[in-house]
């Protein structure tokens, strides 16, 4: 599954035992979602600073829920809500060890927008389970969000590295360094907080990209001059990023939730 | 009808027999226009190559048939689709070369954005019927696509040029080289794919703008540094104007299928 990039499924792709959950049409997005992209851009103290970040855990919800916009520091900053019937935090935790071995299963995730996925250890490492699977370990990907094609390095961190609780029955959260898959530079942050609802579960997404979190990797404080141009490369004009990522976001949570609990259902001890 | 530039009809414009289908008000976009706009610009991959442009003419629908973005070639790409009821594949071959001679016909169209056509050979050409009536003539129009005045040289071409068939009842494609209507320069091109559907007609529309659609006319290859700059003023930044253009198609079709019926009802054997 290496070698040519290509959107979707192809000749034997859907020959595994997961193929028939590759679903190439996606869900409309969520009405909470379009609300957001029509208000556009938000004022920066309406949104989560980075500093902020561990408050996603905490009961209630923010002040942006939906929404995205420039931050004072130069950084932008993407917040998403999923609904999720029927779905556990557990599942997400499943997902994200499992999706990341196989191209042909993130495709699952974004048909429209997911080109290759591969640890960049190698190592399909089905021995390990929960959330040890990703912790510590770097995906290695490609996807468009909107029309630019972007190669990342997704570097999974414990929740409490950025002061968020160790994961729990009704509380998960996908943590990770986000930069370049090319060049030694790092661009942003994420956290997916996955918590337990009455009919399911939540997610509640939140991105903090550009400024003062570019940085040359294993190098903090060192983001010079040279390493601006490599970071603008990746990330683009930050309006037109953020909104664009938070369509990506909100498309690929929604779809897979979709199926989730089927597919966890068959695969969820692999 | 030629010198003053003013959208809509004033003063004595209205006094033709046709004059009473002039609306000033344009319906809303259909709500999978509106979906597309809200998913902004898609992964090239997503969208249509152009060499792969004779396939709108195939059965069934493409991956994206409705939605913009940019191109790995660095060209844009639009595709949109308008639901036509009542209307015929063989209405739209005789709007095109009937509209052409008469900027109170070309204005029907598009009350909001359309200000002048003429054809560049000067002649209104009542005698010539069917597609003959545009195939190998240049529509010289001034337009808004958004907030942008464009003169443009439309050069309506065989579909067999494109690779596409040759019209028949249930299929027509409308298919242009568009260029500069000032400087000796094209950018891009479109093909409009009307096909018969159980209520009426649909059509698809692909556009292609930019990149290595950028030639000096009639000097293939020769696409030099010298032209680029003109070329950036017709087109604009990529992202905005695909959606641009995207919104204006849409409008501008779903607008006059909704009274074609009758135009060509009156006016079909003109």
């Amino acid at each position: 599954m290496t070698g040519d990039l290509y959107l979707g499924y192809r000749d034997g792709d859907a020959d595994t035992p997961f193929g028939k959950f590759f679903k190439p049409e996606m869900a409309a997005l969520p009405d909470h979602v379009v609300e957001a992209l029509q208000h556009g851009p938000q004022g920066g103290m309406a949104l989560l600073a980075f500093g902020d970040a561990a408050t996603v855990a905490d009961e209630g919800y923010h002040q942006t829920e939906n929404g995205y916009g420039v931050l004072e520091d130069g950084s932008f900053q993407v917040s998403v809500r999923t609904d999720m019937p029927e779905v556990t935090p557990a599942m997400w935790t499943w997902w994200f060890g499992w999706h990341g071995c196989d191209t042909r299963r993130y495709k699952l995730w974004h048909p429209r927008a997911h080109l290759s996925a591969a640890w960049k250890d190698g190592s399909n490492d089905a021995g390990r389970r929960g959330a040890q699977r990703y912790i510590g370990r770097w995906s290695m990907i490609k996807e468009y969000i909107g029309s630019t094609m972007l190669t990342a390095a997704i570097q999974f961190i414990a929740p409490p590295s950025m002061g968020l609780p160790e994961d729990s029955d009704d509380g998960v959260a996908v943590c990770a360094r986000l930069g370049s898959g090319d060049a030694p530079v790092d661009v942003g942050w994420f956290v997916h907080h996955i918590r337990s609802t009455p009919v399911g579960s939540e997610m509640r997404s939140r991105f903090w990209m550009g400024g003062p979190h570019i940085e040359v990797r294993n190098a903090p404080g060192m983001a010079s001059k040279a390493v601006r141009p490599i970071a603008s490369r990746v990330l683009g004009d930050p309006v037109a990023t953020a909104r664009n990522l938070l369509v990506h976001c909100a498309q690929e949570m929604n779809h897979l939730a979709a199926f989730m609990p089927q597919l966890y259902e068959s695969f969820g001890d692999e």
